[in-house]
């Protein structure tokens, strides 16, 4: 048979076989399921917006990503993310919305960059944000830690690291030096250190002709390290005098307090100091988060604290804290990694076999099942016994049950476990108890396998 | 304050405030949630194709309705339904998929129409199909009836009504009249019966020149009615020698009987011969949907059986039977409409309020909550009591928990039901029970909220 038509997707849209799509929608479900029980509300944008909206603060990268085209006289673009759609929302109907404002958004965006490897142009963002109406408490930069830690411990994830820091630390720092204008060149120093190492550091700070005493303090800066807690410590003896700078040491430092008080382990979240985050629009508290054993993922949750939500759109003050897990990155890099295994091709729990001309008693059986949430497909595979296994089997149908005469007549049904290759003729009053029994006992295909 | 850029979503686009989309997505789980009951599985396909992909078997109003665009040398194009993404996924997985291959695919598709009211520009498409390989069962096309009732049962509607029809009928009519060059102006004179009567259809048939014993077996035919076995029985009685005409017949015939079987209720299908679906592929089995006490709103589900799904791609035989719910335009008339109302602004089920410093017991509390899945907030909404329950309020949260001193003190909590305005204290302990007997009872969110 010949194909006539390519039919691969483009390059860089991530498209799923069905054991795939699976495990998928279930970290997918996770997410949405977590966000929920902590109170956030769904939203739902469209894809397509107004050129000028979306590329309201949009610049260089990022711009040049974007899809856009004129269809009519109107330049529509596709959303890029789902922070620019937020503000749009927000202002348009700011009047009936409630603040603080939780809401997230599950959704696809699209960045039309160059295709390589573990890059897409499609991908899912899982956002999460509190808007607030000119403020916003500072007990939530505490909270979304905790909602981030919940989903990745339901993930099955036991060593992930929340990352913190805080924006105004690094601008305290440079505005108590007097060195606000040469920031940007001393990022991109310190931002080396992982390459060029601390003395590397030293003497790229040297070619900018800082005075001695700030890039001793930069230095000084760059040294802290140890527990969250000494980290404090070591920036409160450092010696800056600058309001900005202790405001920022004060908001982290109030933020590792509630965020141990919101129940996440200190094994998994720790204040690190080198966390900027790209965008400019962060002002306080930012957060990255990593799978310890596989660093090379890199930051797998990231966000922020920002203060202008909605500048391009309107004058209303809105501040807000949110993150965001970039779903389709990190299962690609989770699948290629073996990390994240895919289960079976079906959702079927139970396969009903009729052997049996009459489908009365099976189609019975068929929405008892269902009615009680079980997943179960009656076979219409003809032929032999043998093709109707195998069906099931391809699949990954976990059990397996057959109705023939023999069984008609006794009122009871053959179950076929293919865990265990066991198979065995219950009455047919106990068939739901059972399966019951052994799918809602955490045995099969709950949650996401992991392979560690 | 002022707006300084638009921020309303282009014309076309439904945008909903959390109220509204609380419901959609209610609507949106019932469809999945169903469809993964049967043991359909989840596929998802990139909402951007190449634009030959996807027009392969475009033409006419579809093709100018395309959302299609270049981006760097290649030709995009958004999905303008689920069938074509569907059909390539089909060919370009073949070797990985097990036939009969039962999928469904929830998403967004595109369409550039002129806007007018009740129209989408983008619209969720709910879609499932059977594919087979070579061949497919007829009982798969008895068995998405089913599906579709336990669906709109689920929606809380009563008075829904599947019509039902198989092509063959037609096209086997006008075989057995020797009038297959004609059947397109028959069909057209046809259409119009609701308009003109059977009179009017006459005297436009008599304009084909056609013979007189054919015009009588035409308007023999048209003037079928009855229940579906009285059609049934017409039917045969017509008199019309044609393999087809007969087949169809036979299926139509075969799939009622299954229907029944699969417990839908004949109040809830019935055989509607004037069903004939716009699309050129379908060749057997042609669905309709309507809510009787609103006819206006037109089909809320259609679909059918079609021999050749990926014709345009592969010389594969891969006969498939689907239906689709357009679930954008559906929820947007039952909302206009006052059927379906939205419900509060929240999803959070009870807002746990401090009244104390220290948070550590309303956490705990809440993560108890949290854990036996009822969703939580803690309030940090600061001022008076009258302002924290406002926020509660506003957000239409049906139950608020206060903790202060004496509550502390006594190891208890004091509940406010919203509904009832009744207050009371109770032990700590018993919170979860209480809650849970409340809010699981059924009484409290669940479902869909229809005005009847």
């Amino acid at each position: 048979m010949t194909t006539k038509i390519l039919t691969s997707p483009i390059s860089g849209f991530m498209e799923l076989l069905p054991a795939e799509q699976i495990v998928f929608n279930k970290m997918l479900g996770i997410i949405k399921d977590t966000y929920e029980i902590y109170g956030f509300v769904p939203i739902d944008t469209p894809v397509l917006e107004r050129a000028d909206v979306l590329l309201a603060k949009a610049g260089g990268e990022t711009e040049k990503q974007i899809y856009r085209f004129f269809k009519g006289d109107l330049e529509h673009a596709m959303r890029f993310d789902l922070t620019v759609p937020l503000a749009r929302y927000v202002t348009e109907h700011y009047p009936d919305l409630v603040f603080p404002f939780k809401r997230y958004a599950i959704g696809k965006v699209y960045r039309g960059e160059r295709p390589q490897a573990g890059r897409f142009r499609e991908f899912y963002q899982c956002d999460i944000d509190v808007i607030g109406d000119e403020t916003l408490d500072l007990r939530f930069d505490a909270e979304l830690p905790s909602i981030i830690a919940t989903i990745f411990q339901r993930f099955g994830f036991e060593k992930f690291r929340i990352r913190i820091n805080n924006r105004k630390i690094f601008s305290g720092l440079f505005a108590g030096l007097c060195l606000a204008d040469k920031s940007k060149e001393i990022m991109q120093a310190i931002d080396k250190i992982d390459k060029i190492g601390k003395e590397g550091v030293l003497s790229e700070l040297l070619k900018l002709d800082l005075s001695p005493d700030s890039t001793e303090r930069i230095m000084d800066f760059i040294a802290i390290n140890g527990s969250s807690d000494e980290i404090l410590k070591q920036l409160k003896n450092l010696g800056i005098n600058n309001e900005t700078f202790a405001l920022g040491i004060c908001e982290l430092s109030e933020v590792v307090s509630l965020i141990r008080l919101f129940g996440v382990n200190d094994r998994n979240f720790k204040i690190d100091l080198s966390i900027a985050r790209g965008l400019d629009y962060y002002t306080g508290t930012v957060y990255e988060t990593i799978l310890e054993d596989y660093p090379e993922i890199g930051s797998v949750c990231s966000g922020g604290r920002y203060e202008e939500l909605a500048s391009s759109y309107s004058n209303r003050k809105l501040p807000g804290v949110g993150v965001s897990i970039g779903l389709t990155r990190l299962f690609d890099q989770l699948l290629k990694k073996g990390i994240v295994l895919p289960g079976p091709s079906s959702v079927t729990k139970v396969m009903i076999v009729p052997l049996i001309d009459d489908l009365s008693n099976p189609l019975s059986l068929a929405q008892e099942l269902r009615s009680s949430g079980i997943p179960t497909e009656l076979s219409f595979v003809s032929g032999k016994l043998k093709k109707k296994m195998s069906y099931a089997s391809k699949l990954g149908v976990p059990y397996v049950i057959f109705i023939g005469e023999e069984e008609l007549k006794n009122n009871s049904c053959t179950i076929k476990d293919f865990s265990t290759g066991n198979q065995e003729t219950v009455s047919r009053d106990d068939v739901l108890r059972l399966l019951k029994e052994h799918l809602f006992s955490g045995g099969t295909g709950n949650g996401i396998k992991l392979h560690n």
